[in-house]
C-alpha cells in the first residue's frame, strides 16, 4: 500500500525511519513538512529526503504544499503527523476530511480533529470504506485504542481509569518524592522538555479531558466534547497536601474517569493508595480498564514521546495493510 | 457465523452465557460435553441448553459426541474448550486438526495443542486460509496476544519478562506478607481454589514454560518446545529466602522470560525491587513487553478464571466476526 506523510517533526520523521529499514511492504509515495512537499508515485527515497531534511530543514520542493499532497498525490493511506491545534482542530481537519472523502485511509496522532469532529469523520470515512487509525492520540506507545476495540471485545467496560498526563504524574511524582513546591517541579519539567513553554493544557487538566473525549466518541460511539468533562487540574496541590496523604501511605495523582454507560467523565487530582497499580512513576502513564468478564486490565507504558508515538502510527499501518487492503 | 463449541465447563458455559445475552450476531450451532452434543444448524436454544446441563448434567443426546460435531455439524468457527492434556494435546489435538482440514477457525484455550503443535497446526490453518485464535492461552484475560501481534506491530521486540503463573504468585505473595512456609502457602491455595490437586506443573514452572512457548512460536514463528526452556520451579523457595530479599527492599517472584531474537526462554525465581511495576499480589498476572520504539509496556491483569478465560475466547471470536468472515 502506498503512504503520504503530513508533518516532518520527529513523530514524522521516526515513521520514515522505520518504513526506510523494516520490510513492511508499505511504500511513501508523498511526503510534507510545513514548507515544502515531494511526491513520487513509485516510492520517494527516504533515506535522501530525510538527509536533505537535515542538512537544509527542507524537506522538498517549495512550491509544493501538504494540500497538493491530500488532494493530488497517489497514496492509499495518509499520515497525518502535523502540530495539533485542539481549538479548530486545522489545518490537520481538512487534510483529513478530504483525504477521507477521496476514499482514502487516514492514521494521526492529532487530538484535535479527533476529539473535536470525531463523529462527523468517522461518519465519512464509513461512507467511503475506509477507516481512520487513531491510536496515537491517547496514551502514546500504550496500545489502549487496540485493547478497548479488540483485545477486550465482547466485555462490558464498565469504566477507564487511570494517568493519562505524563506532565502531571512528573510534576506530582518529584512533589512527593524530593518534597518540590509545585512550582519547582513545573519548572524542573519545563527545563527536562516534559511541559511546554505554555503548560495550560496540561496543568489544568485538559490534555487528559480531551483524552476521555476522544475514547467516549471513537470507542464508545457517545457524542461528547471537552464541556462535558469535570475537569480539574494539578495547579491547586501542594505540597502539604501530598505529605499528608504519604503520612497515611496514600498520594496524589491527576486522575482520567470515564464510564461508558453514562458518559461520565472527570479529570481530577485523587488519593490513591500509594501501592495501587496506577500509581506509576515520572512520565509513564497507566490506564485500567474495569470490566465485566476480564476484571480489571492495567496497561502502563509511556504517554509520550516522539518514538513512542511512532509505534502507534505504526500499529495502525499494519493494521490497515493487515486487514483492509482491498488489492489484495 | 455459526460456532460449535466443544467442552462445557465453567469457560465453555461462561461463553455460551455472553453469546446468549449479547447481540453478537454469532450463532450457536452445536454443543458438547464430554457425554453428549446437540447440533442444529438453525442455532440451538442456548439457555435451554443451559439449563438442561444444570439440571442433568448433560447437555444433550448420548449418542452424539465432540467428534460428530467437528466432522459433521455446520459451523464457521470452532471454540475448543475441552480440558488440557499438554503431554499429548489430545483429545483437543484431533479436534482442532479436523476442523481446521474442513477450513474452519478455531478458537481455543487448550495450551497442549498449542503448545506442542502450532506450526503444524499453523500451516494447515495457513492452508486452507482459516486462522487459529489462542488469546486464552496465555494470561487468560489479559490480551497478550493481541497486544504482541497488533498493539505492538511495527516493534521490535527485546523481552518478554513477567508473572505468567497466578498460583506461583499466590503461594510466594502469601509467604512474604504472612511469612508462612512454602507448605502452608500451597495448602491455602490449594483450599481456595488457585492450585490443582497436584500442582506440580505450576510449582516446577511448567505452566509458565508452557507459555513461552507458545508465545515464541505463535508470535515470533520461531520451532522451539518445553525442552527448550531453562526452567526452575518454586518449591525450593524458603520463607528465609524471601525475608532476606525483603529487608533489602526486594522480593522474590517466579519470573518467565522470552528473547525473541535468540530464543531463550528461562523460567525461574527473581529477584525484584518490590515497587517494581512487575510485582502484582495474589493471583494476578503481568506481563512486561520490552521494545525499540514504544519501549516498556506493562499489562496487569488476571491470569486465569472461568470468566477471564471466556473474555479472551469471545475477542478471538469477535475478531474473527469482524475481520475473517469470508460471507460479508
Amino acid at each position: 500500500m502506498k503512504v503520504a506523510i503530513l508533518g516532518l517533526g520527529a513523530v514524522g520523521r521516526g515513521v520514515l525511519e522505520v518504513l526506510a529499514t523494516q520490510k513492511t511492504g508499505l511504500v511513501v509515495t508523498a511526503v510534507a513538512d510545513s514548507k515544502s512537499a515531494v511526491i513520487e508515485s513509485e516510492g520517494i527515497d527516504i533515506k535522501a529526503i530525510l538527509a536533505q531534511k537535515k542538512d537544509s530543514g527542507i524537506c522538498g520542493d517549495l512550491t509544493l504544499s501538504a494540500a497538493d499532497i491530500v488532494t493530488t498525490a497517489d497514496y492509499d493511506i495518509l499520515v497525518e503527523v502535523t502540530p495539533t491545534d485542539v481549538e479548530t482542530g486545522e489545518p490537520a481537519l481538512s487534510y483529513i476530511k478530504e483525504a477521507l472523502a477521496r476514499g482514502k485511509h487516514v492514521v494521526t496522532s492529532n487530538k484535535g480533529p479527533i476529539a473535536l469532529h470525531y463523529p462527523e469523520l468517522s461518519q465519512i470515512a464509513s461512507t467511503k470504506g475506509v477507516v481512520i487509525g487513531f491510536e496515537a492520540t491517547v496514551c502514546g506507545a500504550i496500545p489502549i485504542i487496540q485493547t478497548l476495540r479488540h483485545g477486550l471485545a465482547g466485555n462490558d467496560v464498565r469504566r477507564v481509569f487511570g494517568v493519562l498526563n505524563g506532565t502531571c504524574n512528573y510534576i506530582l511524582t518529584r512533589m512527593a518524592d524530593e518534597k518540590l513546591t509545585y512550582a519547582q517541579a513545573l519548572l524542573e519539567a519545563r527545563e527536562l522538555g516534559y511541559a511546554e513553554a505554555d503548560p495550560t493544557y496540561d496543568i489544568k487538566g485538559i490534555d487528559a479531558a480531551i483524552k476521555l473525549v476522544i475514547l467516549a466518541n471513537a470507542v464508545w460511539n457517545l457524542n461528547v466534547s471537552l464541556n462535558d468533562v469535570d475537569c480539574a487540574g494539578i495547579d491547586q496541590v501542594t505540597t502539604e497536601a501530598i505529605a499528608l496523604a504519604e503520612e497515611e501511605d496514600y498520594t496524589i495523582r491527576l486522575i482520567a474517569e470515564l464510564i461508558p454507560a453514562t458518559g461520565q467523565m472527570r479529570v481530577a487530582p485523587r488519593l490513591l493508595p500509594r501501592n495501587h497499580t496506577l500509581i506509576v512513576q515520572h512520565t509513564l502513564n497507566a490506564v485500567a480498564v474495569e470490566t465485566d468478564l476480564a476484571g480489571d486490565i492495567t496497561l502502563i507504558g509511556k504517554g509520550a514521546g516522539s518514538l513512542e508515538t511512532a509505534s502507534a502510527i505504526l500499529s495502525d499501518l499494519i493494521f490497515i495493510r493487515d486487514f483492509y487492503d482491498r488489492s489484495t
